[in-house]
């Protein structure tokens, strides 16, 4: 597997997960579909070289999307194929594709579909999206497994119970944030977690953690971003009048409500509106734009250039 | 004609054009309805004081709308009735009212819907606002009169004689921009102009130029304010990737795009969209948001306090 | 209290319902706030003779809502006043107000917001409108107490009672649909019930049911009616290849997804959709539609004439 | 160039125009880029041909986009390149792809990029769709040219001389539709027309007619099909009491409404929306989903299968 250099000032942000690699190998057995993400200089004969690749080897392609971005020289591909009939021995996939890889300077990442990723969803007492995860999960929308909750309140503990999924209490104060964090890492690290979904977690992770999870972290942000980051987003859209209230989802970067957004929506107000009112709206924005990142960042629809997500929905 | 002291802290923001009220009585005779926009402090027999005074002049309302602010405890109405068998002078209506307009501490303006506004629209090389509102303008959508356009460029001439409006050119520097901001003050007021209208003017207008024009000048932004105020919004959009662009209209005040919202809306975008497309994405999103704004105004469905708008529509 | 007779050619639909009425009675002691709808011949001075009486009595006006209907000549009004100070026995109210509704020919109807409408849910497999409702009561955004829940099948009564309310399980085929109806309506009777709720129930209902509970029955169907009426709207949605999909609430009566629209709303869909996809997307949309429609409903929001519904909101 | 057999029990409608075609190859001589569209059976092996067939003749490949339907068995293509370096001659493009078209049973269609269809606009009186298309045309949003306009109406000529279209008046009643048609045929053919747009028209082509056109006639129909099928759309959404109104773009078949839907929008409407706001509020609509219609078909971004669109925007 191969990662190569991108052009000059494109920040290239295709990331080599190897635990996340290697799990998926071991679990290939049963009937699935394998995705293929690939960012490289955009040249002729790209496609038609990925293309014969896959058809040497008796891929039969279910989907495949592709973007060209022409100032930055950039071709970025996600292309699915069936995995039945496939004549490769996908845990070889690597030694096998890198000719190709080499040869057009790609960075490049495989999924497979049948490995599901591990998340877990960090909360506060804000339940609504939290429950909104957890039932288009067991209703068959999300694509993983939501192997633990961490949260610094019991009051989610009765509807994790509920839907089966394990609760980690951990109450934060200002003297003990490095130590809840320790801790923390280390349940991600015992459940093997691959996504950390912030459902209205409402606390700021330290530089540290954020760090150690690069594009593995997804955040609910209650305003349409780059409006209103920071605190209190809808007290402040309330102040300032504005006729629509928004919600962001984005990937966590050190920088507060800076990382690449993913999704946003937005709902019409009007002066008949409260605070609180907007604050009930903006709910139902914040479930559908969370959800909506978190499903296609497990089906592995996203790529990332330039702090920009390109989506291949 | 009486304006009233408003609550503390409520910035009051209803305001009294003597031109606009006397010309307005002076074409009053034809068919029309009246419109009484009144902002005072909430109180116990209000609204039955504002019907039954109309009811004992024979006014036949014809639609009626209100707000409450109960936190600033703050009352905000628009009432307008057929004047077809009012048995008050409407032009000596203040002088009836105020005894009910002082019980009450009223800041109340009387607009009638056969006197139109006049309008001027300052419009730069872009075309595609100015002949939106031409057009609306035309085809009855918009009760007002188009006095004239005044642009930095002499481009979108021909447009305005297509139309029969008036075009002043007035080219603009750096070191002649005081000169023709007084030029064009002298213009507005030979022609009675009751309202302002930035059509992508892409110019600054000065402090005392807007000090002049209280919540009667309407500008188009095309970002969704707060977010992307200033300068090229459409390319700041593009570089921090996000996936819907906004439009905002707004009544400008002496702070840049900080005066209060009128209207907002969104389209959404993807990765496959280039700054250019944003751009033409854009410009049906500013025609849409801008019309909306002054068809309110000069159907005088806005009012103002704590720098929002409400909006009677 | 008095239901008058109403324009001729307009269907008038705002219906006596006594029980309703003195169970509000019986509970208004706390403090609360009191809603009369109105729906009368449009004549001057009605809306003075209103804000009078409440004004005599000493009622502070919160809110109020009016709408008139030049066509048909037809007044309505929703108006909530604090009842805190009110001057008047309000369990004699209509006896006060009836000289005033005696005047202008008014059908009305007294609300109290203490009193809370008595809910049931009827609900087949189909568990994501179910949910929603269940998770917006809790939460407090529906001012209304569920009392039962209906279904023709066991699956969510684990959910039913994770919210603590009572679950029946009467199970339906062709042979027993009017005794099950007989036993619902029993059910009905025994909670008192003001509203039923087909949160996806999948059930036709028979004329008889339907007649039993005029405009107390909202239902929620996954098309843009008029568009794809009765059966598998998703499947004809999808056949036809339309580009938007919908879903809408509405009161239900003897003609089949043919009574006054509540609420509608469509989401974007493209080629890449499937079917499925169709049917994931559109749950969203059945959610946020039949819970406007129920939250209006409760807080008598809703008033209705000539098969349509007219929303206070 | 070669049109194939498809997958039985699919209606195929990627249609073989000749003179189109032709034309084309005349003007190819500038710098441009090529466009094929391609319909066949999916099979594995198909994108590695296509790929490996541009890159040998040194194509850059722009953009690419695929479809496909599993159901069907069918694969959908639009593939855009560079043509400055590639090697093939384009006139004879059709001889050399004849092997890979042969080979999977391909319907296919090439377009140039530097060869813009020509268009006429059919209009009544309403003039808003007209305006709007010619606007967009000329600030080169449209990559067509405007050939003419032909109207039963003399209404519009001030308009189609300002923007320098040619005016046909062709005035219809119920005598002489077929003798108009006929000289409408005449007109179309004069000006080698591509493509007929139907700008509020608001007559019904004869099935004579719209067979000489398939795929070529797109219409704007002011509902949201298929709800309002035929006559008085707005007036019907009126009396329905629907809560959104739309508009829909079409191809135009032999059945009224029935043709393949190209783009569809809504917008909300309220109780206080007169028939006459609808109309109003309509109007933007219909501008928007109109011209996105053309935009898409002259950009060659459409193909047809099913009677559904699949839009490669």
């Amino acid at each position: 597997m191969s990662a190569r250099e991108t052009p000059a000032g494109c920040r290239f942000e295709l990331v080599y997960h190897p635990t996340l690699f290697f799990r998926e190998i071991q679990t290939a057995a049963v009937k699935s579909t394998a995705i293929l993400l690939i960012s490289c200089p955009d040249q002729k004969g790209l496609v038609a070289a990925i293309a014969d690749f896959l058809y040497r080897h008796n891929g039969n392609i279910l989907h495949a999307d592709q973007h060209q971005d022409s100032e930055l020289g950039l071709f970025l591909m996600r292309i699915e194929w069936d995995l039945s009939g496939f004549s490769l021995d996908i845990a070889r996939f690597g030694a096998h594709f890198a000719a190709v890889a080499d040869r057009f300077q790609m960075a490049w990442r495989l999924a497979l579909s049948n490995q599901r990723p591990r998340v877990v969803i960090f909360v506060s007492k804000y339940d609504h999206c939290l429950i909104d995860l957890l039932y288009r999960h067991q209703s068959g929308e999300l694509a993983c497994d939501i192997s633990l909750i961490i949260s610094n309140h019991e009051e989610n503990r009765r509807l994790a119970e509920f839907y089966g999924v394990p609760y980690h209490y951990l109450p934060l104060a200002k003297e003990n944030k490095a130590e809840v964090e320790q801790t923390q890492q280390t349940l991600l690290a015992q459940h093997g977690i691959d996504l950390i979904v912030l459902a209205r977690y409402m606390q700021v992770l330290s530089a540290e953690f954020t760090a150690g999870y690069p594009q593995r972290i997804i955040n609910i942000h209650h305003s349409f971003l780059p409006a209103f980051l920071g605190a209190k987003p809808y007290h402040r859209a309330f102040e300032r009048g504005v006729k629509l209230i928004g919600a962001t989802s984005h990937y966590v970067t050190e920088i507060l409500d800076d990382g690449p957004i993913i999704e946003q929506d937005v709902i019409r107000i009007s002066h008949r509106d409260a605070l609180e009112d907007l604050i009930h709206k903006g709910r139902d924005l914040e479930k559908i734009v969370l959800s909506r990142a978190v499903r296609w960042h497990v089906e592995n629809r996203i790529l990332l250039y330039a702090n920009k997500t390109v989506i291949f929905d």
